[in-house]
C-alpha cells in the first residue's frame, strides 16, 4: 500500500486526497493555512508546512502529488528538492511538457511520470473537492520510451484508486490533445460570452440551452483559466489557428454562398465521433510492463484511445475501441 | 377561448398543441403523414390535410400558428392565402424578418404578428415534444409601430398558456439579438466539435466536461441547424466577424505576449452578465395596449431585458430588471 502525499489541496488536490483515503491508502496533504485548516476540520491530515509533509513522505517512501497550478510549480519543486529529492514523484497540472522540464532542471534525481485527472468543475477550492470527482475519468499518466514502467505503474495504481481510467501518452501528444478537447473549448467559451453579452439585456434575456451550454466554463475563476490556457501556449496557438481557418471558411461560405452546409455537417460529425468514443471499448488486452516493447504498447494504446482498467503485479490490464464491424 | 390551429407538429409545433391542449384550448393541427398521424394516435386531432385544417380555422377564428421549418413557409403561406387569406397568424420560427416579408408577400391580409419560442432540445420531431417545453421559457412576440396590438395580445395569450414569458421586440432586434445568443452557438459548437475530431481517438478519449458542454448543440439535426443559422444570415455575418475578431485577438495575444488576461477575463464578464440576467426581476409594470405609445412601451420592456408575465382584456402585466442599488 503506497502511501500518498498530496501538494496542494484546491479542487484537484483536496479530491486526490479524499479518494486516496476513501481507497484505504495512507494519506496526507500540505497547503496553504486555509486550505489545510478546511482540511483538517474536515479529519484528513493536513499542514500548512510543506517541509514537514515532504519529510514525511520522504520516510514512507510515498508517492507525491504535485497538486498546485501550474506558475506555483518550480516554487514547491524547489521544496521538494530541498528535503525528498529522490521521492517517487507525480503531478495533476493541466499542461505535462512543462512539468517534465522543471522537474527534470529542479528535481533531477525525482522517479517522475506526470499525471492529468480530466476532471473539473466550475467550482474551485477544497470546498468543491470530493473523492467521488475522478469516478469513470479518463487520467492521463505519461510515457516515452524513457519512462520508468515501475514509477508508471506507481501513478496508474493512484489513478485506479481513486476510480479512474488510465490513459498512457507521450507528454508532448497530451499537450496537443488537450489544447483541442480542454483549451480551445475555454477560449471559444470566452469569447461566445463576449459577444452574447455585447448584445446587452435583450440578448441576455433570450439566452438559452446553446448559450448556457456554450459558456459554461467560462464561470470558472479565470486565473485558473488563463494559467492552464495560457500554460499550453505553443499547443493552443496552433489549434487557434484551426479554429479560426474553420470559423473564417464559415464566414466566407456564408457571404458568398450563404450555406453553412460544411461547416455545420463536419462539427455534426465530429460530435457523433466523440459520442461514439463514448460508447463501451470492447477489445480487452494485457500489457506486460517487464516485456521489451511494453513502453511503445502502452503509448499506441493510448492513441488508439484506449484505457488501462487495472494493474497487477507487473501487467496492466486494458481495453480499446473495437474495429468497426466490416461493413 | 381562441381556437388554436397548428401546421407543423415537430418538436415546437408538437409542444404547442400539446400545452394549448393541455391549457384548455380548443386545439388542433397539420403536418405531414407521419406526424399527423403519431399526434392522432397520442390523441389529438391531427390531419395531414392542410386545407382541411385551415378551413376549421375560417370557420372557428383561430389563431393559425405556422411551426414549419423556414424553408417550407413560403409554401405553406400559399395554402394559408388559399383557405384562410384573413386569418389570425403567428409563426414560431427562428428567424423574424424574412418571415414577416413572406407574411406581407403572399398573405398580405393576414393579422400577423411573429413570434419565437427560445427553448428546444437536440431532439426533433412530434416523438420529442412535450408540454412543458416551454414552461419559465422566454416568447418572442415581434411589435413594431404598425402592430397591431390586439393580434398581438392574442399572440401573448397563447404564449401565456403555454407557460412561457412573453418578449416583446422588433423582428430587425430579434433577429440580431439571436444571432448572438443562438445562432452563433451552433457555428462555433460546429467548429470546436470538427477540431476536437480532427485529434483523432486520443483527444475524443480525454475529452469531458468542456467538450462535451461546448459541443452538445452539434448533436442536433444538421438540416434544421443549416436552416436555422442560413435564415439569419445577415445578421450572423456581423456576429461571426466580432467572434472572428476576438478570437484573433486572443491568438494575437498568445503569440505575442503570451497572454490571454483580456479575453478570458471579458468572457469570465460576459458569462456573470448572463447569470445576473436570469436572476428574479422584480421592478413591476403594467402597460394599456389601448394607450398612445404602448407599441413604444412593448418594445423598450423587451429591450430592457424585461418579460410579460402575463394579459388581461387591454392591460398587459410585466417585469424588468430592477435598477442596480447605488453604488
Amino acid at each position: 500500500m503506497r502511501a500518498i502525499c498530496v501538494l496542494g489541496l484546491g479542487l484537484i488536490g483536496g479530491s486526490v486526497l479524499r479518494a486516496a483515503r476513501a481507497a484505504g491508502l495512507p494519506a496526507w496533504g500540505a497547503a496553504d493555512v486555509a486550505d489545510a485548516e478546511a482540511a483538517s476540520s474536515a479529519g484528513y491530515t493536513a499542514t500548512a508546512d510543506l517541509g514537514e509533509a515532504l519529510r514525511r513522505a520522504r520516510e514512507e517512501d510515498a508517492l507525491v502529488v504535485l497538486a498546485v497550478p501550474l506558475f506555483a510549480v518550480d516554487d514547491v519543486l524547489r521544496q521538494v528538492a530541498e528535503h525528498a529529492p529522490r521521492c517517487l514523484l507525480t503531478d495533476v497540472v493541466s499542461v505535462k511538457e512543462p512539468v517534465a522540464n522543471s522537474v527534470r532542471r529542479i528535481v533531477p534525481a525525482a522517479n517522475y511520470v506526470g499525471g492529468h485527472p480530466m476532471s473539473g468543475t466550475a467550482e474551485s477550492g477544497w470546498s468543491a473537492s470530493s473523492a467521488e470527482l475522478f469516478h469513470g475519468a479518463a487520467w492521463v499518466a505519461t510515457v516515452d520510451e524513457t519512462s520508468d514502467l515501475a514509477v508508471w505503474r506507481e501513478v496508474a495504481a493512484l489513478a485506479l484508486a481513486c476510480g479512474a481510467e488510465v490513459v498512457p501518452v507521450a507528454g508532448a501528444e497530451h499537450d496537443a490533445a488537450v489544447a483541442r478537447i480542454s483549451h480551445l473549448p475555454h477560449l471559444l467559451a470566452a469569447v461566445l460570452a463576449s459577444v452574447g453579452a455585447a448584445g446587452g439585456p435583450l440578448a441576455l434575456s433570450l439566452a438559452a440551452g446553446s448559450f448556457a451550454d456554450g459558456t459554461r466554463v467560462a464561470g470558472s475563476d479565470p486565473e485558473l483559466v488563463r494559467a492552464m490556457c495560457e500554460g499550453n501556449g505553443t499547443a493552443l496557438l496552433s489549434v487557434v489557428d484551426d479554429a479560426l481557418g474553420k470559423l473564417g471558411a464559415a464566414r466566407g461560405a456564408l457571404a458568398s454562398t450563404g450555406s453553412l452546409g460544411a461547416t455545420i455537417g463536419e462539427g455534426h460529425r465530429g460530435r457523433r465521433a466523440f459520442d461514439a468514443a463514448r460508447q463501451a471499448r470492447s477489445a480487452q488486452l494485457r500489457i506486460d510492463l517487464g516485456a521489451p516493447g511494453a513502453h511503445a504498447a502502452l503509448a499506441a494504446l493510448g492513441s488508439q484511445g484506449g484505457r488501462i482498467t487495472a494493474v497487477d503485479g507487473t501487467t496492466a490490464f486494458g481495453q480499446v475501441p473495437a474495429a468497426d464491424p466490416a461493413p
